[in-house]
């Protein structure tokens, strides 16, 4: 199966803009999640792919409409120029468009329907679209819009993180283990896990939006203090925000506890949730 | 089961953005289609309404997405200020984003698979996505864009019309048929019924720019015209382009012949779309 139209397919454009997102060489963190969660309930890698880079797609989508200029109006990302600065606003907008419309053909695409119950694909599918929607990631994204350049209080900037980064992660780890049949406590579990893993990883964000390297990031280093941004550094400070997030790592891999070496993967993308430089 | 969360569901700005668009007082003749499609082949209304609505939400992102000041810079939507001219183009944006990822909640939703099978919910959800990606809708508005103000060939005409419009249309009636049960000789007729009402559409509309009364069409009458647009009438002639729509809708009926009097919502439907004055 075809996983997105290739580069040359009519009309060009688009599926060039399409590619140049979603191959600039993102940590592809989703997908493996997705992965890693199926595995650790018994699933397979193979069957899961369409609905794996499913998930990049539907992350690389909110990347290029975030970067557009009514909203973040940001010039690079993963050291390269944005979307719309190569392609023009027009086409960046349709091209994020596609991509969430992509994920859909992927998820509900034949080839899982061969080796999972419709029934398990629906379920995954209809959890990615809940956690995507105006109740979850685009309302962090509307609230972190409305919140720039005002005072924003502990409860706010969490609801932010949870919705606009936390919900994806979750998404990808409970439908990795819906489609892998999941029993109620592991999926109970895994929600857990990924709820932890998640509000992490945008601490670390906010973190690194101050202490990283430009180059190892591939975006401008302090946009959030210039564009007056809450973020948990600037209402705990940049230790307290390290122990938060650290303190969320042990949380999440004690939610596998009853789950064998097979959960191994899981436990190590959560550690690399909180030692990563970029 | 709540089809969309209700204008006051914080955040309330994204919310409110979604239902002034939604509730703007279009045709419905998306979910018109799909419900009328599901009849002719024996189905019935309400377990079709969740899908039936969702392809009004994805008409309607596209039309929000559409109007925006980097696409077709519109002020004015059935009668109406544009979505962008309310809430400003951040707003707008994800107000799209989040009606188009609506559409799938309710395209996998759980209601959908207590009466119809999980395996034709996904065949259904999976159609429409297909639609309406980079190779559907969305190759058809980037091919339209890409034309403005350049000479048009007939045949490049021809492909925006039936990719930007066409492909939703046809996809809402074998969608439609798709959820209940429709045997193979079916679709393929309402395939084809569904292909020529959906380039008669447009052809209508087109000649609707030039002729049409701007308080009917609740927006600017000679758009096309301002923006150097190439449409079937500035191809053809009008008396060319009528003949040919009303062609298309006489061929839309022949594709009926086998269906009895549960097609006759079908019927009407086509009839409409040539004898429209809005």
């Amino acid at each position: 199966m075809k996983l997105l139209p290739g580069k040359e397919s009519y009309p060009q454009v688009i599926h060039e803009s399409m590619h140049y997102s979603l191959m600039a060489g993102g940590k592809r963190l989703r997908p493996s999640l997705v992965i890693a969660a199926a595995e650790a309930v018994g699933g397979t890698r193979e069957t899961l792919m369409p609905f794996a880079v499913a998930t990049e797609m539907v992350h690389t989508y909110t990347l290029i409409h975030d970067d557009l200029p009514a909203l973040d109006d940001d010039d690079l990302r993963r050291g390269k120029p944005t979307n719309h600065k190569v392609y023009g606003e027009a086409v960046a907008i349709l091209a994020g468009d596609a991509l969430l419309t992509q994920a859909f053909i992927l998820m509900t695409h034949a080839t899982l329907m061969d080796s999972i119950s419709p029934s398990n694909v629906l379920k995954a599918a209809h959890e990615m679209a809940e956690a995507i929607g105006s109740a979850g990631v685009i309302g962090g994204q509307v609230v972190d819009i409305e919140s720039e350049g005002k005072p924003v209080d502990p409860a706010t900037l969490e609801y932010i993180h949870i919705y606009k980064t936390g919900f994806l992660f979750r998404a990808c780890v409970r439908s990795g283990a819906l489609l892998s049949g999941a029993e109620t406590p592991q999926l109970e579990a895994l929600t857990r896990y990924g709820a932890h893993i998640g509000l992490a990883f945008q601490i670390i964000d906010d973190i690194l939006d101050i202490t990283g390297d430009e180059k190892m990031l591939g975006k401008d280093v302090g946009s959030d203090l210039d564009r007056d941004k809450a973020t948990y550094p600037s209402l705990f400070g940049l230790e307290k925000s390290r122990e938060k997030a650290e303190d969320l790592i042990e949380k999440s891999i004690d939610c596998l506890q009853d789950f064998d070496d097979r959960a191994d993967p899981l436990r190590e993308i959560a550690r690399f949730f909180v030692q990563r430089t970029y």
